[in-house]
């Protein structure tokens, strides 16, 4: 753990990426969600995109990642959001091009770590936006205590988060009981 | 194609990104490389990832990518080098944790596109200053006519393109015809 309340999860989440892990937490998610019913998984670059990719793999459909910067690669319309990361202490804007989701796609939105849940919330935004349907948020490690967790399953999401951290303080996580 | 010699590989290989194919790609790479030698694979944030994860997944090792820019998760040293990217027009620093490579680790180099090789010559750089072994590298798609492959071909390295494009204009794109 990391002064304010960052918690380190490269050596295994991001950064170095344990792909043993990471099938296995994908194969967690297929009991949550309807997987037949998927189009195509999507994600936020780039913390997101290993676990995502593994997903969208394992369930047989593409893997779709919003960006956060503008590229001259990206000349279409483009899906929009604009989020506040706190990682990085600004705001970006996810973008995705048009091309690449529509009214035809159904999502399973897929992220490593989720705080307040800004980047989740501008992946919901980009979903609406494309007049596809969610058909599910997954999220490996939510910090229950920071809001994001609470707002999709106040909100009727379709949400699941494989590990909840509910205090995280003086080098000890604590561990929410999930049924 | 777009405008300025960029060719648009957003709806397979980045961006959109079929799975199926990049684990018919990860496939044909075990063929090119000694995958039972290596101990993890290496990219660099975003764009490689999928392809990179797909490979460090089937060949049952780790993924390690190399971010573009500092943020307060990274707090330890860091093997470092700068890259000039013609697509965003502008230097990055690609950055790596030393936590996470070391002189125990045999590396495969794996990205998505390569034109003048600036990206995968960083990523060389800090597996040399990470004093660890470069078991090779494989690109996916490369620009024939800009360089980065005749370099690496002409200075020994274990490399191998998939496809190489060695021309691109008025629409069409010519391969060319590889052993």
């Amino acid at each position: 753990m990391l002064p304010g309340n960052i918690i380190k999860v490269d050596g295994f989440l991001n950064h170095r990426v344990d792909t043993v892990l990471m099938n296995d937490i994908a194969e967690e998610f297929r009991k949550f969600f309807n997987i037949n019913r998927i189009s195509a998984v999507l994600t936020a670059e780039a913390s997101g995109i290993p676990v995502a990719t593994i997903c969208a793999h394992n369930f047989g459909v593409p893997l779709i990642f919003a960006k956060k910067a503008k590229s001259d690669n990206i000349e279409n319309g483009l899906y929009k959001s604009e989020v506040y990361s706190y990682t990085y202490k600004k705001t970006v804007t996810l973008i995705l091009s048009k091309e690449w989701l529509g009214p035809q796609d159904r999502v399973l939105i897929i992220d490593d770590f989720m705080a307040n849940g800004n980047a989740v919330k501008g992946l919901i935004d980009i979903v609406n936006e494309a007049g596809a349907a969610l058909e599910g948020i997954g999220v490996v490690i939510e910090k229950g205590f920071q809001g994001g967790g609470d707002y999709l399953r106040n909100n009727g999401y379709n949400y699941k988060a494989l590990a909840v951290i509910d205090k995280a303080e003086e080098g000890a996580i604590v561990f929410r009981k999930q049924n």
